[in-house]
């Protein structure tokens, strides 16, 4: 059992909500355990500089928490007047893992941004982040595709993210709160596809190390984790929706 | 009748949900009409240079925008990496204005940080985060007070904030949401304390000029306002909480 | 009386020296007692983004104090590599005062630039700086009139400003040297035409309030301060220009 | 046969010279093909602030490009005045990495500074900086260790990483070539101790995706990688130092 | 002849207004010609950080020019966020000038800070700041030794700058303007001691050299041109403490 | 004698190996005494926007250490955000010495960019740069004129560069290291061509002065000690090349 009464395999409650604002073609409030995260998807009818004359469209992603999302208030990064690594590092991975489902080619030459804003962060921020981000995504480009400004549907398929960790106990667990995760010894999140493909993947050790049995472990948890968040995704995008990506997927 | 069916002295509809985030000291969820922010008070125990040594505490505020708060995405201010005249010259309004309704030796050497972040702009951002704003921190400073940790109870006056205008036509109205300011001739906003005091008068004629008696018709428009704000404000800090502000006002 | 012997509503000697520098289209050096600011106006033959393709021109204004200006030596802006907020501030309140008194179609798509640059502060340099570049910018938008290289003269009305304030007695005085400003309970910046309109009110009680009864005093004081600017403001003009302009005010 | 002739398991030439510097505690020159770094490790005896008074020392990296270490000159990040997210990722990657094989509490409040300059780049420039500078920083911590100012050895473990990739072709090879890298559809970085752990595991799908199938290639590929290039670093430390650590890494 | 009439030995009229302005402990307006530069010296009772201990002072120098002191209107280095770099070689020449001539032990652990501001600009703008900054800070370290801060008077010679150049036509000429400077084929700035010393040199030829034999030609004119400059300074200075300072580089 | 047993005339120890780095069109590791610069020429075919349209190419420097090219880890310029004064004023040397030596019609509308990293430092960094830079400029321009894209060769003469000082004794010695720069009472850097003219003359007393006499002695040492860099240089670039540049030059 864990700190906060859950099993090793147990997901955190998952709530998305969706069409949260009124402005995005896209937005979702994801809330997963006590982390919630505003994810919106915005259409610009343009990519960037070394996109042009591809015939391609483009997806980035920004991520920021307000300052009051955690325990201690964070320093703003406008007011540091630069952007952190972290910060940097999950913007990063949050574009690469949305553009593994797309097909940039269907989008044409515009570009998909995707804000993730954490206003409350309990662990597992990048992770809820993605999960959510996929879900704006979906129904941005869906609406696009409705209004018939697109060739073909351009979501290929699912895709969610979650984190695994091995506690000081040893234990491998999947979807570590923020108290877990500053423990924990090695904390890897993982972003797989509906079809159980593997999207990203990064473990690290923090001053530890973890053997090949306990990478298999802790592939095996992540696995099953979003395997779960691909119904809480499935019920917020609609059965219609849903249906046309379990088709695209498969043709 | 107005663009959206008010009358000229008319408010949006005014919703303040209390208690909004889980880790700050205080916060809310302030909508009125479209829009929509999250505001929150953060106490540090210490405070910023210029105050050390005084005795007396500091109030200061942060104020910032999601990209797609807005009809169109705007660029974040972390990744210009500078704050924009517009935000100083908000953020400097807001800890002006609830500095006035604050007895800063009463907190002691400590530092309240506002953080107000629009997440959804229909018009009166400003205003709406200062309102906000008040909640936020009498929730905070009360609790504070409750921990006995305060000589006194710190908090002086209630406070609300409105904008006011002059449309094209020549219409005086309260409450202008995006596209009556956007064409607006005047634009006032008008910050005052539970007492009737001004605290913060602020008109503009963009472009534009008034006249002394139009002056004071927007004077009377933003008073009968801000006294509506009122009583959302002490709905929302509770019976207990709003006697104890009006005793302090008398007092 | 006041500190420095004033009566309330007694003005510091002016002096506007025009043609202070021999670059610019247009330039003053204008005192205020010990208030010295050097403003000048230059023209550029194209507008910033936002205004391509208008068909009308723009006036944007830049504000800085000398480091030493001040009693105690300030750090530059460019040493701190970014502006302060109470800079952009006042930068944007004098470009938005000068083009209340512009015809910007009249001027083309062209920009006036206009910086003021203290030299020495004692108060009211915001104010001082509007009234000073008020007539550099006439003087460079008559040269181009001149020049034959405009439809019509494009400065429709006088504008002057000046400060008001409370003092800790409860007196009401107008233009506020530093002394009086550091301790005033309430501090007002008016901007007025000509024909006597108001264009910007900017009125704040820093940690203090003022009542309806007060605002209006305010008011008054610095109405009639601001009317004895404008004789400064005609002389330095001269006739002829004085003349083109009252003209235009009525036209 | 890969493109360049070499097998799917095979490394490039990998040369590591020490004591390149003469200034630094410890530092080389590692050569990987046409990939050359500058590693330095550079002792400091202090330690950043969020590590004062815990008696253990620190490990930090940065990491920086020549600008015509690429084939195309990029313009230096020192002239961008900012830090690329690509940069920030490698620098915390490499210190991250660093920190698993080294006691902090032997080293005492002391930081090492590692640099990695990358003076000519085809590809693996992240994992060939691992690879030295783990040279680099043992050295120097042989060094402090040998002028009896630490407490007992502080290196517990070798360290090195490599890329390993999946080519268009679906060929898995390891230690892929800036040709190879730039086509492949799966990118993956790994970081292993001595003792055959993982310290660090980043793969990547740039819009493809990759099977659990295929990682297990994948891992099996770097692992073998890996233990070629412990051989590289244990012929450049030196028997007596080789032989400290291998002992150090039982013990 | 020279384009303005000079003689190709012959200064413009200088004029040194001191006591410039009212706050500084020292202060000048010095005019070349139509270059306009006002210089103050400030006393900071302390040091920077590498000074700090020694028991001695420091002189620093800031450099820069109004927006429209050029015939084209220049970006300012506070918008820009960063100074430029012809402004940082000024600034270190002018402080590394002015400390030939300080003993910084007799101003004990006190910083100068030195404030070339251009107001207008036509050729030798770091020269003229050079010579009226050491007008001002002369004043300011007189001051400080009336008041019987220092042990003893720390102005040790005199100082001052000018420039001297090759024209196209081969002419070598003093004290060039704008026009004269734009065209010449080697531009050199020389800062000379009451005694004939020199403290700098920097002699360039922008796409041209110059020979052995013309050197000494430019050198021969700026010392001439500096001679007459001193009779200026002297002049500004007051007979008292000119006679101090020829004393102090005697003694 | 001095401390490093060289004689006052003595240059330290010169190596010059070209073809250094892979990727750049010319490129060259110089090393003088303990001092090594990587120095690097790249051909873009475009020049900045102030040369566009005039048919001329340009030539820019740009200067960096490594962290720990000093004896003391100095922090990188990319992570201040920021490039010195310092660094500026090297860059703008190297570029202007540099462009007095080739013929800015000839290469046409293309820049070549020089870039100076130095991984050693041990006194007369920019002079090293400058010499080696020259190497480097040279082999690309030639590269250039073999692949038949210029009109004529575009280097019209050999340009090296040395430092000279005076000791604290009053010895005027040349290519000063660090131990002798740092004491040194004056410092001169000196830019020469193969035909015996300045360039760059940099003269600086720190805290200190020197004569016309002392000057002449300078200049002196400084001109044997270049003609002695020509040497090294004409080896470096090859018989065939230096004999070119020797025909440019008579030419």
């Amino acid at each position: 059992m864990r700190f906060d009464g859950r099993e090793s395999q147990q997901l955190r409650p998952v709530h998305i909500e969706t069409d949260y604002l009124k402005h995005p073609e896209g937005s979702v409030l994801i809330s997963i355990g006590d982390t919630k995260v505003i994810c919106s998807a915005s259409i610009e009818d343009r990519v960037p500089h070394f996109m042009r004359g591809t015939g391609k469209g483009w997806i980035t992603a920004e991520y920021s928490m307000l300052p009051r999302a955690t325990e201690q208030r964070n320093i703003r990064e406008s007011s540091k007047g630069k952007v952190t690594g972290r910060t940097m590092e999950i913007q990063r991975l949050i574009g690469r893992a949305l553009r593994a489902v797309v097909n940039l080619e269907a989008i044409g030459e515009r570009t998909v941004w995707i804000d993730c804003d954490v206003i409350q962060a309990d662990g597992g921020t990048r992770t809820a982040s993605i999960t959510g981000a996929y879900v704006a995504m979906a129904q941005a480009l869906d609406k696009l595709q409705k209004e018939k400004r697109l060739k073909s549907h351009p979501v290929t398929d699912f895709l969610a993210a979650t984190s695994v960790g091995i506690l000081e106990s040893g234990q491998v667990v999947v979807d570590l709160n923020y108290v877990e995760d500053s423990a924990a010894h090695v904390d890897m999140n993982v972003v797989m596809t509906g079809s159980g493909e593997f999207v990203e993947l990064q473990g690290t050790g923090e001053e530890a190390t973890f053997s090949y049995n306990q990478l298999q472990e802790l592939l095996k948890g992540a696995q099953e984790g979003i395997m779960e968040l691909f119904e809480f995704q499935k019920q917020a995008l609609g059965e219609s929706l849903a249906i046309t990506i379990a088709n695209a997927r498969k043709g």
